[in-house]
């Protein structure tokens, strides 16, 4: 039996007379003779050319779309605009069938909600094609960039017992029953009864664990899912998302920053080099989107401007103090346009104002630093106070147009007594956070790192508006489908 | 300020003379002179050696088991033993102390269920700094073995609302307060109210997922962790693991066999290639090991040696039928050793039946296929009854010396009605699996998949005995510190 090629080969092949065998699923299927095949290796169809007055009506007519094929043929020079190479078959055998009358994704047009509900075949259009080929060499190029770096994966746990460190609501892991649940005298649940007899829930991050990795390894980083259990319906929000944590020690927060711009330049330069056809049929699908909008609505570069503008400016840099000044002297802050003004030094800063400074002010990403201590973690190290006392700490966030926040990180607090200092301000008990507090006691170190969210990055890469198409399976409140 | 140069580049350098600074953490300081200083990137220490005549006596005694340091100087030849270079001290500070009295890392040999109570602290010692580097090495080599061939990696998801794949116990993730459970007229809970409206649980596999996605990409895998609720506390059992999941559209039971076959090789090969100080340290350890044992239980090869045994041949592959047959005559059976006896087809096959298979008779990795359906998962591809009328599936397990079972796959069911058939049989109703049953309506084609329990192959490679040795932190009954 001869091997099956894949398309993606095939197209590139100058073999022409050579017999090969094709497999995968009918596109479309034109004049009884043209059958565009194609088998998920790349974005593009092969032509496989029928003898239709030697093939059977029968047979023909099963080459519907989403038919499973495999077709044995000579590879032959096209003379059909648009393709080099096509298949001159011999021998046709349908593996699957594919009923016409209720296949759901016929060669048309739907809409993105549409194929949110049928997640299960969605993979099978242009658009998820591409989408999910470029997440695959953006995940790629994550752990190529680490593993050339030296820094060392981890698999932080996923299951914890810890919820000390506050990034948000978290899902309840238990095997106790909810119609008997084991009660202490007291009337409290016993936890000592559930699998792992305490309080269990899902991550919010692997930072912590990854710091004490990065106490013996110097460099580390993760790759895994992280949770949150809040109630956030938006395009940006997910239940389940897949973040990338770099830990670093003897790094401070200019290595950080450093560090972080560099990995997103190289996962979107790889992008750009490995995944060109993916990038192009993105950016005609949102140029074509965007005609539908008026002149001012839509974006100044293409998506793959956009994704070369990045790589050639240098972020801006500015700390949270500087950024409050623009702010202040905006216009939209001027005329009252912020729904929540800036007055002063202090508040939290909101998506329209990062907005702001990202897509109208500096016009590029931009790195916030030096937050006011009151709105940040526990565990981020604290700078000397300024000229009028106030209290910052040495937090960097990233920027991004249209994403908003794609990267959070920091300087920790490598010093013991600063770090109690702020977890009893906060609330948190020592006790629980007694191994973490291990590595400020025994050989301590300035170290650094930060959070980036996949999904946010593959969002950015292809153009996508809303994150529950960037993940196969996306979890949001009342939806855990498939 | 001068840049820190990690260890491992410093070790192979031979630029003497230079000026550089090293950052790490003190192993051990003899001498008043002689501080090894390791940072991680590299099991091996350089030595630092401190100009003691003119260093204050106070930081001299600073420099503890287990402080961090940063140390300026140059680098010189070493006329000691065992190390090629050195650095001559100019300038010593102190990072972070470490308190003798209470660090409970001392140089010395800690047993390993000590370490693993500590287990934030045991990435400091050689033992876990050679398994995590091993298993850092085997992840990346994981993704490039499958992106080399065009595989595409995707994120299956982990909190799931479907428990029909059977493959064990299920933890229940909620956000139903179990002091105020929400309840349906007639008593039973409300899932409705729970955060995605229905029951959810922790993924006990991605391959059902995996499967909808090469009926588009044809070649996928995941590489996530997974889940089993399960009560067993045994060397080889854990709670949360991480799993590798390939699913190809297009290959048969023996195309499955090759692949995995192929697959371990290469990360095998890899290890030896990318980790020799780290293997050469563990196979000392366990030749250490096992002096204390009497002849008859050592080891007849070394780790290194038993490695590359398993590059050098091929894989033993026989059925079910045929394992039984050796079993059945095999001298622990005629001798009434084996717990439970074979006495004919159709039981399921234990540990000590395996073992013997792998370590005794066959003595290399073996992969048994066809297993009796009844044993088996739904969706696993039927074969033809036999002479005898007996009904086999294209299962496949591959079994590994000191591991037993590492891989477990099979050709998949592509065949609409025999799959709505088996679930039919089992109880599995199928609206619930009406998505997975669209991947046979339309466009099915013959496909199979296989899982790699990922800590199973660490075990393998480090020769590590208990698998929480090979996890950072790991999740067991009563068990989730950290």
């Amino acid at each position: 039996m001869m091997k099956r090629t894949k398309i993606k080969d095939l197209l590139s092949s100058t073999e022409f007379g050579r017999q090969v065998v094709v497999k995968g699923w009918v596109k479309t299927f034109r004049n009884d003779r043209f059958i565009a095949i194609n088998d998920g290796s790349t974005l593009n169809n092969i032509q496989a050319v029928v003898d239709f007055e030697h093939t059977g009506e029968a047979l023909l007519k099963r080459l519907t779309t989403g038919a499973a094929v495999s077709v044995t043929g000579e590879l032959v020079e096209s003379l059909g605009k648009g393709q080099r190479v096509e298949v001159k078959v011999t021998e046709l055998e349908i593996l699957g069938d594919s009923d016409a009358e209720k296949f759901p994704l016929q060669p048309k047009k739907h809409s993105l909600e549409f194929l949110r509900e049928i997640a299960h075949l969605r993979f099978r259009t242009n658009t998820f094609n591409a989408v999910f080929k470029i997440r695959h060499h953006l995940a790629f190029a994550v752990h190529q960039f680490f593993y050339s770096k030296g820094f060392v994966y981890m698999h932080t746990p996923v299951i914890t017992g810890s919820d000390a460190e506050g990034a948000g609501e978290m899902f309840r892991v238990s095997t106790i029953d909810f119609d008997n649940i084991p009660r202490n005298e007291d009337g409290t649940v016993d936890y000592t009864a559930d699998f792992f007899g305490k309080p269990t829930n899902l991550t919010v991050s692997g930072q912590l664990e990854g710091e004490l990795a990065a106490m013996a390894f110097s460099d580390i980083y993760t790759f895994g899912p992280t949770f949150r259990a809040e109630n956030s319906n938006t395009t940006r929000h997910l239940a389940e998302f897949w973040m990338i944590e770099p830990e670093m020690a003897f790094y401070d927060i200019r290595d950080n920053m450093d560090l972080a711009e560099e990995l997103l330049k190289y996962v979107i330069k790889t992008a750009l080099e490995n995944c060109p056809d993916e990038l192009e049929f993105l950016r005609n699908r949102l140029l074509e989107e965007e005609k539908s909008k008026p002149q001012n609505e839509r974006s100044d570069l293409d998506l793959i401007a956009k994704l070369n503008f990045c790589l050639e400016n240098e972020f801006e840099r500015l700390t949270y103090t500087e950024a409050v000044e623009v702010l202040r002297n905006s216009k939209p802050n001027q005329k009252k346009q912020f729904k929540y003004p800036i007055e002063g030094w202090g508040a939290d800063l909101q998506s329209e104002h990062e907005r702001y400074l990202v897509e109208k002010h500096y016009k590029k990403p931009v790195i916030l630093t030096d937050y006011p201590a009151d709105i940040k973690s526990f565990y981020m190290r604290l700078n000397d106070p300024d000229a009028q006392g106030r209290r910052t700490v040495r937090a960097m966030d990233i920027l991004f147009p249209g994403i908003g926040e794609i990267v959070g990180g920091s300087q920790r607090e490598e010093r013991y007594d600063h770090l109690v200092g702020r977890m009893d301000e906060i609330g948190i008990p020592r006790h629980e956070m007694d191994w973490y507090l291990d590595t400020r006691r025994f050989g301590s170190v300035p170290h650094s790192g930060f959070g980036l969210g996949f999904e946010r990055l593959v969002l950015f890469v292809t153009g996508m508006t809303n994150i529950r198409d960037v993940i196969p399976f996306p979890r949001t409140p009342k939806n855990a489908e498939f």
